[in-house]
């Protein structure tokens, strides 16, 4: 961490800096320059850092610069090798890309059941369905609930895929981990911190999706609010941005894939449906994130999208899904072939 | 609404996509253009909206476009009367501007009973104050808990202030309406419908903050769920959306007073301590915002701003905070004189 | 289009908007709903359309809506087939990807000569190097000017490959126009329209970078200043848009691709350089981008990208290019493989 | 400026860097932290940062921190008094709010005569106009041309106001200037850097508009290009930004006005017609700009704006602007009173 101090800052000023700095046992290193002070600070600065804005109303602080991340359990540096969560047998974050599929909501039991039967046999790993829905408008399906859960359940049973659902709410969760293989945090959960909590000490593998107004490394702060709880099965989701441009439900950012694999050893998983919007986008960017490093997607698929009761128009039909799993094998195996060939 | 129909769409499909529309008792009129066909529908379109998503899949459909607003009891139109709430004796939404103040968190008996003495003496009418923070880094100052709550009812019956705190948690809403008078959902929770419900049933007066990447319509729509659950009394907080612009935390979106203030009837309430997250840009906003046709704001004062434990940064000290509020009266005067003479 | 009326128009205001829509020589279909009458006009509005503003004036006009697209001879409807560029041999919007590759700036003889053969031997087909540089800061490096245009050339003849280079401004157009065989027209021109119309009237083959916070739309309707103006090999170049991401220089919209190539005709080109501004996001980002769709890639390399005049940091070096030209080859083969198998 | 070091980085590493700074004159501070060494640069580091990207490349370097600002000529430090410029006795930058208004075109020789005399009579001190119109579409008007520029200069001569008109191009300039008082720079011009080294030869005061995808620092260095070419007389105007809210064309940035103040001596000046594209908010955002501190506003004014050829939904009728020009003057006393207060 780093204090510049106001060009014109005053000896005394300084000296207040430091004596606050240097009582909580840290140490300065000054460096004078043509025109200001800078005060390099040595010493494990992650509280310091988060009470920076006490030391910002000092007087002559001009700015204070973090150079450490502000996470820490969730870095590269803290743990260099990739994790890999074992859900039930199915392997995230190793060589092979997992994908996760399903309807947006469980509308049926013939609906969930056919849809479970269909994307196993495409090659899905996961069956993905939500039973409790955020909706923007109070007039709009609002999901199953319990039932919803209840039908997930027979259909994993039925084909043996692990079942990944919604928590929307810290007191659902003894209900939902009854159920599901899976605990997926929305976008717009994000940041709920009682929530991130309750995940992080249930112990259950996370999906945390990255909030579509927040930075990666906030998505990094998340998923350390739910490792310093003790759970370590943590995936992070690129779910797309909010941006200017309109076309798009969402702007995918693809960077963050590789940044994120950068920054952290966590897998991560794209969702490409929530991304655009548009279902016949839903190809082209699932095949541009396994080029891009992605260790999984998540996809809706719905036997009969135009009758669907939520995500119609991003859900993919049986067919565009089969077809879109032989894509992603060929683009994974070519993916793969490069990196061995590095 | 409007659906657009392909160019080329065919008359079976035109067919389709109208027996489906007057199955659900609403009619529709047929425009031949040049090149394509337009369907309007006729009819209380507000669940048929909420369920586009698998018209757009129908074959032959472009685009359906919304004619009416998606939101009802918060617009302007089914109530074109301004919304008043009174929190005892102090009217929001009147001539009169609210200022709203106080500390980012409670942090001490004496911290809390100081702030609430210097703000009334300055002309505030209600007092805020954190009791559980919502915080990025779970390495940060997380708030005083109950604790707090039962100081900010201290400095509430000491000085006669009403009293408006957070409330991040529909769990936690029993307790904090024992001691608050005005429950603020954060911008973080504007689209946790759990909590929004919640607190409309719950019937006490709510301060909805914007969400720093939602868009005016997603701020109606969440107060149109706390409206739909029968409490009436809500204020709409902008509080800044976040931009490319990194100078300040966030942009405050200024033109967002005169257009909510258009599309509903609702109380505007500003919030210029996050929105610029500086404090020497607080007094220039919150000056804008009254010029802007604002009802209120809602600002951070802290005795002792480099000692606060959160915020520190853009809170105003009691002088700061004493000559805003001179100011800020000044230009009230003058916009109500403007007003006067319109 | 659509022009919808305020609830409560009246009919002689309604007769006026029609009045001033027939006088145009188009028709009006009205839909009267239950709130609100819509105007439905059919003909060629594009006109119209450009002048909605004044529509919108009238009195007891809500909204226009458009319905057909604004731009036109860029439109996929109006040329369904792939446009395909040939530049002395090297087919561009064809099955092959077409890989431009080159320093940021030309800065020697023999920096500009040793790339070009460094980049042709990797499997490059265009070579790129910018001569004039627009530069934020004044005091920045600003180009060779025509001396790097004559490098340019050069090392053009040496190796057999095409150039492209940036050009700035319409009065350097004829200068340019005798060394290079592609004018790049930059992010920050994208609508400067006096520009689009010179290499509308020159002829010479254009990619036309997307501007970095310009929407997709935008990017067409700039691509249709220059079709308008006679010329028709256009390629279209996304480089990244800006959002409140700041991890990354700008974020590459990598859904852009495939929308692009959706809307449109013209082949599509991605600057992953520039779009990341760090050369370790490179490679995913180029690999992602053919796995898209796109038509081609324009890529920064230098022989000492640490002694790089510009872009130093976002530039790869020889060896990074060569790995990144048989991973680029690798997937484009299973894409090729994926779309012929489809 | 302050070089950080990867954890890690090797002695060596760690000379490499120090040698290439020292041999460009600057000394190095070194600070050995817990993880990281950290390099404090003293000395004139303009050159050295605009360069930064070659140092960003060398082996060891995680990231490099400026200090300091990268403007010079425009900041606050280099001229702490504020700049006032005379336009034929206008004084701009002063104690009094200067208003520019006019049509977004002139249209005709009566239309334009007409305007001038309402706006002059109304209190506005400053003409404006279009001649020539930048239009994202090549179907719309594209302004009058040298015509127009003819018929402002008569009207210019009758009312005794002066004219601000747009240059789109730098061989414009002769031109325009032999009509025009004030130079503006419009918001797509804003990194047009072969204008911006233009308008700085010529002299002439310049009103420079911030882009709609540009930070505040960028329009400073946009300044700063003016500036160093010897070009004082310098405005600044803020206009609106691109956010994802879409409801108002851009997001005017209030916070920008007290930002700009603080950190340049330019006037700062705001455009709220394309700010807000609606003519019903430049009310609201005109008074909220004044209360935040803006020397000056430039309005869109049409004597019949359902007529207009252009931005005919943004500009105020002349009874508006009446309005208006009182609402200015009630709230710009106020300001001034709150000022001398304190």
């Amino acid at each position: 961490m780093v204090i510049i101090m106001r060009a014109g800052a005053s000896e005394e000023q300084i000296a207040e800096v430091s004596y606050l700095v240097e009582k909580r046992g840290m140490q300065i290193r000054r460096i004078i320059g043509e025109y200001q002070s800078i005060l390099g600070i040595v010493g494990d600065v992650a509280t310091l850092y988060s009470e920076r804005e006490q030391l910002e109303r000092l007087d002559g602080v001009e700015n204070i610069v973090r150079i450490s991340k502000p996470f820490k359990l969730a870095s590269r540096e803290f743990n260099p090798v990739d994790t890999i969560i074992n859900i039930n047998g199915v392997i995230i974050g190793g060589k092979d890309i997992v994908v996760m599929a399903g309807p947006c909501s469980v509308e049926s039991r013939e609906q969930i059941l056919e849809t479970a039967h269909i994307v196993k046999d495409a090659g899905a790993k996961i069956l993905r369905g939500g039973a409790f829905k955020p909706r923007t408008s109070p007039y709009s399906f609002q999901g199953m609930g319990e039932e919803g859960l209840k039908l997930l359940a027979e259909a994993s049973q039925e084909t043996g895929l692990p079942v990944i659902t919604e928590v929307m709410d810290h007191q659902m969760l003894p209900m939902i981990m009854e159920y599901a293989d899976i605990l997926q945090i929305g976008a717009r959960n994000m940041q709920n911190f009682t929530l991130l909590r309750a995940v992080g000490e249930a112990g259950h593998p996370v999906l945390l999706k990255r909030g579509m107004m927040s930075t990666m490394e906030e998505l990094l702060m998340s998923a350390e609010y739910i490792l310093a709880c003790g759970n370590d099965k943590v995936m992070l989701c690129e779910r797309g941005i909010r941006t200017f441009e309109t076309y798009t439900r969402n702007t995918l950012d693809i960077s963050a894939i590789p940044v994120l694999k950068q920054l952290s050893h966590l897998p991560v998983i794209v969702d490409p449906s929530h991304a655009t919007g548009k279902w016949d986008l839903v190809a082209p960017t699932s095949k541009a994130s396994i080029a891009a490093g992605a260790d999984g997607l998540i996809i809706e698929v719905h036997p009969h999208p135009k009758v669907a009761l939520s995500d119609g128009a991003q859900s993919l039909t049986p067919s565009n899904f089969i077809d879109l799993m032989k894509d992603i094998d060929c683009i994974s195996q070519a993916v793969r072939r490069c990196y061995e060939r590095g």
